[in-house]
This record gives C-alpha cells, sequence and structure tokens, in this order.
C-alpha cells in the first residue's frame, strides 16, 4: 500500500470542525460547543443588569434555543440548575468560561490590517472574552509601524519571530484571498493550530489544525431567505394554494 | 384582561430567528436553511474549477457536514441527485439560490461606516451573492460625502430618505452600540423587517422584524475550546485518568 504522503494528511478546513453532530472531548458534542457562546452572551448581558439567578426558560430566550436543548447542554457541564430557582447567572458564566477555555489568556494575532483588521483589532469584544490581540502584522510598507488599538503594526516577514515572541495561540487571517494560503502555511508550520479565516478561500491545513471560516455574507442569504418569504417568494406561492 | 401594549409585542431578537429546529416556511427547518449558504458557498467553488457533477459524499466533505444530512437537506428543496452520477453543480446553485431568495437583487443599506462598515462596503463576497450594497449612511460630518466602495456616504439624518429612495430592503447595522437601538427603531418605522446587526448589543425589534447578529467573538470562542483541549485542559484532565 504505498504512503498516503503530505498532502493525503491535508483536509477541506471545515471537515472536521463542523461536523455539528459528532461529539468530541468527551463526549461534548461539537454542536453545544458552537451554543455555549450564545448562553454566555445571553449571560453576560444579565449580569450587567444585576440578574443574579435565571430560569431555563429565560435564559433559552434569551439565546435563542428551546429550553429542553439548553438544560442538555448545561447537563454536559454538569450544570443542572436549582428547581424553583434556576441558574445562578454568575456561576454559569464561569462554567461555561472554563468549559470553553476563556478563562486563560488568549494571545491572537491578526494578520492584515487593511478595514478588517483594523475593525477586528478595535473590536471590544475580544478583550471581554478572554482574547488579547498581541499582533498586527501586514506586508504593506505604508502600514508596517503605524499604531492601531495600542500595537505597533509589524512586518510580514517577521511574522514567524512575532507568533513566538509573543506567545501567539491563535492567529485571524484577515488577507487578501490571494495572500492566505501562504500565511497559512507559515503559521501553521511555526506550530499554530487555530486559524480564524476571514478571508474568501478554503484553506488547506493539517488534520491537527483548526480552523473556523467567518463568511460575513452567510447571515445576509438567511435574511434574504426570510425576506423572500415575507414578500410572497416562489414556495410561498405554493402554500397559498 | 388588560391590552399587551406595543412594547409586550416586542421580542428579544434571536427569539425567532435562532430556534434551530423548528420548522417554518412550508417545512424547511431552520437549521436547514442555515446550512444551505455552507452547500452554496461549496458549489461555487467547484463551479469555479470547472466541476459539473457532484457526489453528495464530496460536497458534503466539502460544506463539512454528513452526507446524510445534506441528501435530507437537498430534499426539502426537492432536489435529490442522480443515482451514480450525484447532482449537477450548476442547477444546484440555481436551486439554492433561488430557494435562498438570492436570484433577486437584494439592495442593502450599512449604516455606520467605520473601518468595519468600510470593510463590508467593500466586501466582495456580498455582490456574487445577490447583495448590492445601496447605501452608505453615517452621522460623522468628517464621513459624511466621502467616496467608498463607489458610493457617497449620506447623513443619517436623511436615512428614511434614502432608504426609501434606493429600495433598501435589509439593513446591516455597523454603529457603535450606544447608536444601534435608535437607528434600529428608525429602519423598522419606515417599513424595513431584516436587520444583519454588527453592534455589540442585543436590540427590540417588533415579532415581524428578522434580525441576525453577528458577534465577530464567537468562532474564536469555539477555536479556543479546541485550542484548550489540545494543550491538556481540565475536561482532558479528567480524560486521562
Amino acid at each position: 500500500m504505498p504512503s498516503r504522503g503530505p498532502q493525503a494528511a491535508r483536509s477541506l478546513e471545515h471537515r472536521h470542525v463542523k461536523s455539528p453532530s459528532q461529539p468530541r472531548d468527551r463526549g461534548i458534542p461539537e454542536a453545544t460547543v458552537a451554543r455555549l457562546p450564545l448562553y454566555l452572551r445571553a449571560l453576560h448581558g444579565m449580569a450587567e443588569r444585576g440578574i443574579a439567578t435565571v430560569s431555563s426558560e429565560d435564559l433559552a430566550v434569551a439565546a435563542g434555543v428551546n429550553s429542553a436543548k439548553l438544560r442538555k447542554d448545561l447537563s454536559h457541564l454538569g450544570s443542572y440548575g436549582t428547581r424553583g430557582v434556576g441558574y445562578d447567572v454568575e456561576y454559569l458564566v464561569y462554567q461555561i468560561s472554563r468549559e470553553l477555555g476563556l478563562t486563560q489568556d488568549w494571545a491572537v494575532a491578526i494578520v492584515g490590517v487593511g478595514n478588517l483588521g483594523r475593525a477586528l483589532a478595535n473590536y471590544g469584544g475580544f478583550v471581554s472574552r478572554g482574547f488579547r490581540v498581541a499582533a498586527l502584522v501586514d506586508a504593506d510598507p505604508e502600514v508596517v509601524g503605524d499604531t492601531i488599538a495600542g500595537l505597533n503594526v509589524e512586518h510580514i516577514d517577521d511574522l514567524e519571530a512575532v507568533i513566538k515572541r509573543r506567545g501567539v495561540s491563535i492567529v485571524v487571517l484577515a488577507t487578501p484571498a490571494a495572500a492566505a494560503q501562504e500565511v497559512c502555511d507559515r503559521v501553521v508550520a511555526v506550530g499554530v493550530t487555530s486559524i480564524l479565516n476571514f478571508a474568501p478561500v478554503v484553506l488547506s491545513v493539517p488534520e491537527s489544525v483548526d480552523v473556523r471560516k467567518v463568511d460575513l455574507s452567510i447571515e445576509l442569504q438567511i435574511l434574504a431567505f426570510h425576506e423572500q418569504r415575507k414578500a410572497g417568494g416562489p414556495l410561498m406561492a405554493v402554500d397559498s394554494q
């Protein structure tokens, strides 16, 4: 049997990170992992409004899931609430944050400092969730040396050194599509195994690397589906017969 | 029984758009709707590479779902493929695009033209999916009148007039958090029923309005979960006993 070679070990990026129903990591389903940030967002909002305890029903409405699913998800964390009282908001924030790994400090590098990279560098929602933007990197000599969000923009030639020096564990790719795979290969070669990809391209990575892709048009497409229905789209016509 | 009043009719934004398992729109489950853009993205990539037909297995791998789920999702569209041949890529692109309403031309207004609004205005992924950025609106006199991505930035005071004149049906909110609810109320009052919210705030809208929220940190949180596991996080310690 022939050796598979390095190419055979590479996968399309979504293959092992997006299968929503496959359990991994001691039986916590991937779909549950994907919902934990939604619960956390709702709980943070409640904590800010001084709410100390919350019923599974109220938390489910705030997070946009049904309450049976919420209770099942939280049971994976060993969190069952108290009958007639509900969940302690602060403790549940801690439990979910710990589960997601957000009680650690994650050093993030943003590669590509155009409008999107700048928006991400200034995005308040990262810091409050345990993500520290530790490095900004760009190829454009006009941009290198600028200070953005308190950080000096460094040159792409120094990418590997910057990642090591700053202890970067997650790389955010906000480069043009044409540059993304090369940057990806370089950060993988230097040991990074978590990549958030904003570039409009499917990246090839080894199996051991997790890539999440943000496609800014996907939520718009879901809105368009409902907008079409409201306006009486093709299937609505069938419905009304 | 007292009248419920307008406040009672308002809902947290996620309540009716995010319940992933509730069927709506002639039995197409919301979770299927959310996966259709992933299939479409994979199919566009195949079409660009000149692939004419694709098996459900290959399309499932490219989209990151299991093939049984993919076949079930596509059956909701009346698309079953041909045994031994698979799906016709071009026709399936058409079917999914039509289902999502992307064969129409959707005029989108972006309100808030900071770094994020500019990044969105220049985002190539919108146009190729049927979304046309038809208006840019900002409150900053320094920005109003600028040309970005070929569009003149208009003043927030003219928001209602701009929406009507350009036939805007979807509004993208990229304002600071403090301004988002007021802008939201104004666009809802003028008849907009689809809002994509990038502002870090939960919007109150009437039941008839769909709001999708993009939290740029959510994908990072999912990466952190796996990164923690690779590094031997708290539950890995339990695993190894």
